[in-house]
């Protein structure tokens, strides 16, 4: 497919060099002007509510309103064509039904950058309108100069130029991970999710059917993207399944790529299809390949914003090898949980290694040996909830040779029961202390249950010194698990 | 082990009939009085903490206070010694150090009925002096005809007549659920999570290193309760194998019995050691045994308290068969969510069937074509959030008769982007309607995110009408499917 215009092919990528990517798709992450067609006085029509978010966002460039009746919408002037805006358009977002489509397409040419359709109806209709209309979009996208997002999907997130995700979508904070989600509502989740677990996005796209640009160009775009330092991605299936695979390959080579591929059983495969008009394959193939590309694959909408998570937080770490201590008990009462926590982690094939003699003999001096469990797991509830003995003790674990990472078991529902605020404070900072001190990683296992606003302002202040926080043990060790494989894939000993 | 006073042994179940089971175990889960030992002025030692505890839950017999100095503490007058409370002292709660427990047991002889120790240092602290004073214990309490429950453990929670769960312990709302822990903080963590998740408990016990009164016995009492309608276990090991799967086995054929085995892997067997002086056996062996009996084997603690729910929830009701049909896109952008359900429910081995052709026409009239998905999962996204068109099409999917049960799909949080309250409201309570008007069941799953109040008082009200809710797909899907194990098991084609 040539672009005669704006755009040269990227179907090509080693012919491409990263600026020439970076500025292919300048108009679609930083576009300086955006138009909105669909847009009516009924306020609570999805381009009505779109634009508004727009506006709302502080969106940095132009704004156009198109309606063909013209007028005035939320102070801006209303155009009736796209053809009547001054000079060229960036991007667009189309929120018009299918059948009026052909007509805008026209319209656009040599006109705008990128069209984004919101508009669905094409080839996972399963009618025959439905895909002649995505033949007849790809031909004249072609013919007028201009890429397409979509159809059926939520479009571009892009926080820096204040573009937010969908037509109910707000500015999270900024950071380096990118997600490319094939539905606009697993993006609108991970967005959520990323909001109240810190993980901060640089920017975003859903691409729903996918027909001209497709998962590939995205994963190019991040990969060659220095803004970007880990990818999140959600897939149902791909138009070009060579392309793909190489091109998640050469991504994985320069980033860590997780990969959430759905549509993996029949059932699922069939939804797939009806949803964005994917053909799935079979689930095998996938993961076989994923994993000698050194792909991250994941299972779930969970296990990825687990795994996104841990990136962020530790992925500028050495995490050199795969020795996990485990520590628990900071009120009374961690025996059970060490017991467990050692199962899940060592069921996923993390190494609790026994710790040295002479870090349970120091072990020893600070808690005593009556209740006390000492050789890892390390149950702390001889500390009397002593921040001063949490802190000493769980430095000597930090400390020993065999240990490369620490998890740290806080049930503040449970502590709060025992404890005041105050103190329980002082027992969440001696973490935040200790990783500033040792540089070693400490990852929070902090399970939902009482007193949710004390819990949920101290991860934020956590998770804000670089600590990871997950629900529950097994999430927390899937996470781990897979930080730990990509380190390997990339050491070359995978 | 025979006990000549109070107790018959109740080592040989066979030989006990029901009443004789309940009457052994109404000192314990129904005591008349209970002393506790180790109180102090010190408001902060753990025996005065457990004692104000019992004061504040409101517990409806005698309390004795016991300190060696008497005197007065909370308004109750305090014994110097057990020997001095007029009568039979059914309860004792020890917070007294390990040194200082022989006297103690001299002093109860004939006296109590039942002793708990809080108190550890026994054999699970691995010296010699711990083990002997195990022996000594079981010596003694067979000697003064009383029973022992722990030591090492947080003891009985029962809310009927308001004894708390240990010394920072409240009273939940009164149900059918029973726990059994062997570790007292996993006992909390329950008994939280209950709190957190409307699981309602009848009574719970932790019984720790288990010397006297071990899991088997409390299995038995539970099975033998007919206020118990489920129990759900944690493990760590047992002193005597044989008898624990005998009688595991004669519990799970008269309801359902959960049972999470910790100690699984080789790191967390020997934390079980350190923990509760547990000798786990391995996995396989569990795992084998408790598959055949008809166990429900679980893997953490999140399997556990999803596990339960589901049985309180929905075990009365007439589970028939395996088909699921998962309804999602409640707000836009259903189709990703309904995608990766389906995998999600598949791979764990729930069936999904296609619903028939006439369900699905009558769907399309409710919801129109484009942009739907029909066959199951169904994605409601073309309901434009309408909670008329949500209940029809829904209720057309419960009575499609290749389906059991539904799962519906609601996030909150993205729902309350989009929609007033008031409007999310009117949808929460169409699946109560539907589950009242038809009588099949609904699952909810309900992800935290953005505006957890709202989540949290829908999720009550949802609650209340029996329908189990949890917070991600799998969870669900693994919950209905040892639901629907047990009820093949029961009906025998297990």
């Amino acid at each position: 497919m040539r672009h005669p215009a704006f755009f040269v092919t990227i179907k090509f990528v080693a012919k491409l060099s990263r600026e020439e990517l970076l500025r292919e798709f300048e108009p679609i992450f930083y576009p300086k002007s955006i138009a909105v067609v669909g847009i009516s006085q009924n306020v609570f029509k999805v381009g009505s509510v779109w634009l508004k978010a727009l506006v709302n966002a502080g969106f940095q460039g132009a704004i156009y309103p198109i309606h063909p009746r013209g007028g005035e919408f939320s102070g801006l002037k209303v155009y009736t064509s796209i053809r009547d805006v001054p000079g060229i358009v960036d991007y667009v977002i189309v929120c018009i039904p299918r059948e009026a489509v052909p007509q805008l397409m026209d319209d656009c040419a040599r006109k705008v950058r990128a069209i984004h359709f919101f508009t669905a109806g094409f080839s996972e209709a399963g009618d025959k309108t439905g895909r002649l209309l995505e033949e007849e979009l790809v031909g004249k996208a072609k013919q007028g100069g201009f890429r397409i997002i979509g159809p059926n999907c939520l479009g571009v997130y892009s926080p820096e130029v204040r573009v937010p995700y969908g037509p109910a979508g707000r500015i999270g904070e900024i950071g380096s991970v990118g997600f490319i989600s094939q539905s606009g509502g697993i993006g609108e989740k991970l967005f959520e999710l990323g909001v109240a677990r810190n993980i901060k996005y640089n920017k975003g796209i859903s691409f729903g059917n996918g027909i001209d640009l497709d998962s590939p160009d995205y994963m190019e775009y991040m990969g060659a993207d220095p803004r970007i330092s880990v990818i999140g991605t959600y897939l149902e299936g791909t138009r070009n399944g060579q392309r793909l695979f190489s091109t998640m390959k050469s991504v994985a080579n320069l980033k860590p790529l997780i990969v959430w591929k759905a549509g993996r059983t029949k059932v699922g495969a069939a939804a797939a299809a009806s949803h964005t008009g994917s053909l799935a394959s079979s689930a095998a193939v996938w993961s076989a390949a994923m994993g000698q590309s050194g792909v991250i694959e994941v299972q779930d909408v969970e296990e990825l914003t687990d795994t996104m998570l841990i990136f962020q937080q530790l992925g500028q770490l050495e995490v050199r090898g795969n020795g996990i201590a485990i520590v628990g008990g900071l009120a009374d009462g961690g025996g059970g949980i060490s017991v467990s926590a050692s199962d899940s982690c060592a069921e996923l094939g993390l190494n609790i290694p026994e710790l040295f003699l002479t870090t349970r003999r120091k072990l020893t001096n600070v808690l005593g040996s009556v209740g006390s469990i000492l050789r890892n797991p390390v149950d702390l509830s001889q500390s009397g909830s002593n921040h001063l003995k949490i802190k000493e003790a769980t430095g000597y674990v930090l400390q020993d040779s065999s240990v490369d990472l620490v998890i740290v078991q806080i049930d503040a529902g449970i502590l709060l029961k025992y404890l005041p605020w105050e103190l329980v404070q002082s027992i969440f900072n001696v973490f935040i202390e200790l990783v500033t001190e040792q540089g070693k990683p400490i990852v929070i296992v902090s399970p939902p249950g009482a007193f949710e606003t004390q819990r949920l302002e101290m991860e934020q202040r956590l998770s804000k010194a670089s600590i990871p926080i997950f629900p529950t043990m097994r999430r927390a060790a899937k996470a781990i698990v897979n930080l730990n494989r990509y380190s390997r894939f990339r050491r070359g000993d995978a």
